[in-house]
């Protein structure tokens, strides 16, 4: 049985690569994109699963479908934690990624080595109306570059480098990526859970 | 007796604040101008007390003569507590307060009222060669406007508003800021340990 299920983002990069997760844990379903008049969900909680459960009840309510999202961003050390759920806005507009990778290096400038771990974090969350919703976690540990590598993936993925590599996230084909990757984690846990119901 | 002291800073704002501040507080100082020649000091602490030591350290070295400096800043609770150390650079370019002030508005764009806390945190640091180091800190509580408002002082004075009142930083006067201020709090409470001695 394949399930219809709506993904949460208007995000290519997002819509690629969690589809490509779902497949490769080998769940059948039938990723149904977002209708063009579902309402745009202001992020406004302060982690990673309270939007990514805000934005996936916001559009299974819309739509009357079973709907995953992903809230996911980068988190480093000397700036506190930040961009955190603010990745996608970082330098001001949403959605610039040279913009806010650039202004993280900026940020970084005077950081020295010791003091620029930093961590990928990604919640999926998914809802399924009139029954239940769940949201999970993934992380990935690294530290970062001072200058952009790589043309892979997208967002911070090419001033980032990962634990144990020596390499950017962006350096890494796509299943290479995917392995390690906090979507990934998050997303084939909720694989497996899915597929489990 | 009149002693002579460096203010390891060349932000022309905060050499007439802590001036104002030495100066209401009755401390008898002659503040010369830090030497053309000094050495530009990189805040490569992650603390604002860590700063400020930097700072005076290398100014006393450099010059032989007791050094005070300042290292403040704004810390958001949304932000979890950035830019804080990163305050002066946190548009990308030193200093660039109209920039820094405008991306800290675009941050906090979707972030509601009850989330809107902050923090001016000011670190007071006193070097005197071969003898002594102190430092000591001073906050201002209060929460971030939605946008820029009044005229004086400097920095981000004009998005942040001070708990129990209604007004900016921006909108208060010289001496009406210094009593409430982090830097007059900090700098007020090394006045007294100064004149002691």
């Amino acid at each position: 049985m394949t399930d219809r299920i709506v993904l949460a983002t208007r995000n290519p990069h997002k819509i690629e690569e969690v589809r490509r997760i779902l497949v490769d844990a080998g769940l059948a379903i039938d990723m149904v994109e977002l209708p063009s008049d579902a309402p745009e969900v202001a992020e406004t909680e302060s982690t990673f699963a309270g939007n990514a459960l805000l934005k996936a009840r916001a559009i299974a309510q819309a739509t009357g479908l079973p709907t995953i999202a992903d809230d996911s961003g980068l988190c480093v050390d000397a700036l506190n934690g930040m961009p955190g759920v603010l990745s996608a806005r970082w330098a001001g507009r949403h959605g610039d990624d040279e913009a806010n990778l650039a202004l993280v290096l900026a940020q970084m400038l005077d950081v020295p080595e010791h003091r620029r771990g930093a961590q990928f974090i990604c919640a999926a969350a998914w809802v399924v109306p009139g029954s239940h919703e769940h949201v999970v976690e993934g992380a990935l540990e690294g530290s970062l570059l001072r200058e952009a590598r790589g043309s892979h993936g997208f967002g911070y993925d090419p001033i980032f480098c990962p634990d144990g590599m020596a390499v950017s996230v962006a350096q890494l084909q796509p299943g290479e990526k995917d392995a390690i990757s906090h979507r990934g984690r998050a997303f084939r846990t909720l694989a497996a859970m899915m597929g489990s119901r």
